[in-house]
């Protein structure tokens, strides 16, 4: 926890989404098979309910268990998602590849746009969408 | 748009969020009030839909208009939202006052939390959640 507050403190302001979820721990693992994230910390209540904070190469995101009564709704409880995730990668076949092998549902083949992106869409199990791509020019 | 595409190329992998809100135009303005935002680029379709990608210090986020078609469902669609905005900042209250100032709803006031974190949270125009705060150990 100590490198990550740093790394907070070093790059302020900074802005990191969080997903709501239902079964965190399995979004968790999730996560780390289909993207390669990494944990960077975990805080599990009494109830099972989980918040974690990942990274994905120099990003981070934070995932949680849903809590309706607090205004956080899961894609499940909702039939949809407010925000969709972009991931920027060297290789958007391979990880578009893994992420469907991990459990994600294709959405739109990786293809090149004619905005200038090569960019494919995936579901994942939990409701979250996820843009895998990288511009075409770099 | 050449140093975003830069930006982004050598910072791979990386993961932003992209909102989807209802009066993308006016939501860029938003967040520029509210957080300080700054535009990086903006794509406007002819039927007045925006794609913006904008970024608060070291961190970028995208937000476009809704398209329920493409299954991209704003806030106010849904009557909630899956993703809530984490943003740290040095001076929280201080944020938190500018935000509600430009237009966004207190949902809790800034406050020391028994995780570490003095943190508030309010409700953009658009229906996003903003958690304003940083940890207290740092």
């Amino acid at each position: 926890m100590t490198s990550a507050k740093e790394g907070s403190a070093g790059s302020r302001p900074s802005v990191a989404p969080m997903l709501s979820v239902r079964r965190g721990s399995d979004a968790v693992d999730f996560y780390k098979s289909a993207f390669g994230a990494t944990e960077i910390f975990r805080i599990e209540s009494p109830d099972g309910h989980v918040v974690a904070r990942l990274a994905v190469g120099t990003s981070e995101f934070w995932l949680g268990d849903e809590s309706p009564l607090n205004k956080n709704f899961s894609p499940e409880s909702l039939g949809g998602a407010t925000t969709r995730m972009v991931l920027t990668v060297d290789d958007p076949d391979a990880v578009f590849a893994k992420a469907v092998a991990a459990g994600a549902m294709e959405v739109s083949p990786v293809t090149d746009q004619p905005y200038g992106w090569r960019v494919g869409r995936v579901l994942d199990p939990f409701g979250h969408h996820w843009e895998i791509g990288r511009p075409l020019e770099s």
